[in-house]
């Protein structure tokens, strides 16, 4: 059943302290998200979890300490790989070739290469990622945690937390834990 | 269950003639999607069905009628609201004071004035859309119909085809029916 789990998904502002999520779940949440689909392919991401409690800290405190991060029992950060979209990078290469199965890959580069001049790609590949969250957030709530999409940070401690080369761009961090409170109603436009 | 929608959802090719999804699906992915997270609570999208079949060719046409979107039952496609993420607005007024249920909403206005003068709107808002994106494609695959999300599309004809005024930008048009070919192997960057 897939609506009780977007029904039960709500943005946990304070969880439990103590809970830690354990390994299965983060490689569980990462499965959900690294099966999420990406434009031309591309999958811009990468996902990583932080459990230790200084990173864990260091994270929390590049969300500006606010109580979601500041309890949370672990985080994944989801990072947009910015500079690998070049057009002529070797990742783009490695992923049109395996896109096309042995076939001609002209056709997407050129529809790419367009579509690299018109875009911000910084912009755009944090945007591809919330696909891969969304994923995430959903599998965390199937499972009964708790999660909160945190895309409030200092993208400069957050890169510096996690040791990011500059060709990467912290997109969304998702705190994960045990929910400390029941959803506040829900609020959203009527249909 | 929710991994096995994960594992079942795939970008279909090529749908099956005369497969059209009826208003009661279309409604359920809508469901769905208006479900999604948004940044800030402000949920910059709206979703429009297309089934009439003067307008679904044209909605194909403005996708340059590659096979999935030429051979779709119907589309929903994902707009997003550019022009209403003004911090002026009435419609990020509304939300916000939603989400203050009472409370103070300067705080938030503090932190969305900031955000607002340093992002890229309208590919950010193109990128919030992929969170009720995900949604609608897990829905479509948990209830066994086809999906593909198309983001290549001529904005201008999309636009027109769909009677959108210039504050609106489509993101994403998903098209559906019931897939005429099994999922293709999986190709995914290894964890």
């Amino acid at each position: 059943m897939l609506l009780p789990a977007i029904e039960a998904r709500f943005a946990c502002r304070r969880f439990v302290s103590g809970e830690t999520p354990d390994a299965g779940l983060l490689a569980e949440l990462i499965e959900a998200g690294r099966l999420a689909p990406s434009a031309f392919g591309l999958e811009p991401w990468r996902f990583v979890p932080v459990v230790e409690p200084v990173q864990r800290a260091a994270v929390a405190r590049a969300c500006f300490d606010q109580p979601a991060a500041e309890t949370a029992g672990a985080f994944i950060v989801v990072i947009a790989l910015v500079d690998a979209l070049d057009p002529d990078s070797d990742y783009v290469r490695n992923r049109f070739e395996a896109e096309a199965r042995g076939g001609d890959t002209a056709p997407v580069y050129e529809a790419y290469r367009a579509f690299y001049r018109a875009e911000t790609m910084a912009s755009w590949a944090c945007g591809q990622c919330n696909f891969a969250v969304a994923h995430m957030l959903l599998q965390a709530a199937h499972t009964g945690w708790g999660s909160c999409p945190i895309g409030g940070f200092d993208a400069v401690r957050m890169s510096s937390a996690l040791a990011l080369s500059r060709a990467e761009v912290p997109a969304v961090a998702i705190a994960l834990g045990r929910c400390a409170h029941s959803a506040a109603e829900r609020l959203r436009k009527p249909i």
